[in-house]
């Protein structure tokens, strides 16, 4: 069993449908400033395994705009929170280089065993409109191959996604010392 | 003597004439991502007076814009190295409420004191292009009573800005205890 420290339920339930045996602990952790999701996920762990015993995972996530020299990166849910997504079609506007990325560090530990990164990524485009009312934060003006995350059912979702991709990295990793 | 613990010669210059013997020691610590500069501070100077010794002090600073939900706030900085003046000029298009604050919080230690913490502010206006060759960072798009940071010269700028006053509250409460 690992347990999954967050405050965020739909990270959680990511998590536990690809897993299977997750425990949600909403402990709380310092996120500290930092260039890189690596960055904030090491740090926030050394705080993590203190407090909790077992297997052990972090995760943290965010939107790198290529044009917006990786903003807002490790501070999305911030930036989320003050400007939204409008405030990003707004920076975007008259933007020809619409490429973007949605990366996803997981950060995992259990005893006997040091601090393993996985990562996910998906790449797409900075919409100039939201569409779409499935998922949250930045879905509706992230596409993909056409589609935004929030017009993507959440299967359709939980197959591209970034976090997806590395809890599966996790998985993978899990499977092949059993 | 004090030790201002910075990365940043102009921070340090600007203590530096206000108090002083002081001395620049560019250690570095932790920024934590957190709502407000107080929280950076109080977290980052328990790290830095395990590394430094005798009278201490560290000072946050952000910009707070009424409009923006006070982005860019804590994240100033890294919001100034991404999408700097030109973005927030972009986001504030046409947008008509203006004001805007800068904070600053300096946090102070030395034997036998518990950590202090001072605070100054500036309140001006989101220009909406920038104007002055002066100062750095936000000061081009920062105007009050009719004249930006940057047109100003650094004797002005000095006795109105929100790090001086943050210092100057030190330095009474220096001299009020002597």
């Amino acid at each position: 069993m690992i347990y999954f420290v967050t405050g965020n339920k739909g990270k959680f339930q990511e998590a536990k449908d690809i897993l299977g045996d997750v425990e949600q602990k909403n402990l709380g952790y310092t996120e500290i400033q930092a260039e890189s999701l690596e960055e904030v996920t090491v740090f926030g762990m050394k705080e993590v395994v203190v407090k909790q015993d077992g297997a052990v995972m972090i995760e943290d996530a965010g939107l790198f705009i290529e044009a917006l020299n990786g903003f807002p990166g490790v501070y999305s849910a911030y930036v989320f929170d003050t400007i939204g997504n409008e405030g990003i079609l707004k920076l975007m506007r008259d933007v020809d280089n619409r490429r973007a990325v949605f990366r996803s560090v997981l950060g995992y530990v259990e005893q006997g065993v040091e601090l393993q990164l996985f990562k996910g990524e998906l790449w797409g485009e900075i919409t100039t409109r939201p569409r779409g009312t499935g998922g949250f934060g930045y879905d509706p003006i992230f596409e993909v191959e056409g589609k935004t995350i929030a017009e993507m059912s959440l299967e359709e979702k939980n197959q591209i996604s970034h976090r997806a991709a590395s809890i599966h990295a996790l998985e993978r990793w899990l499977s092949a010392r059993k």
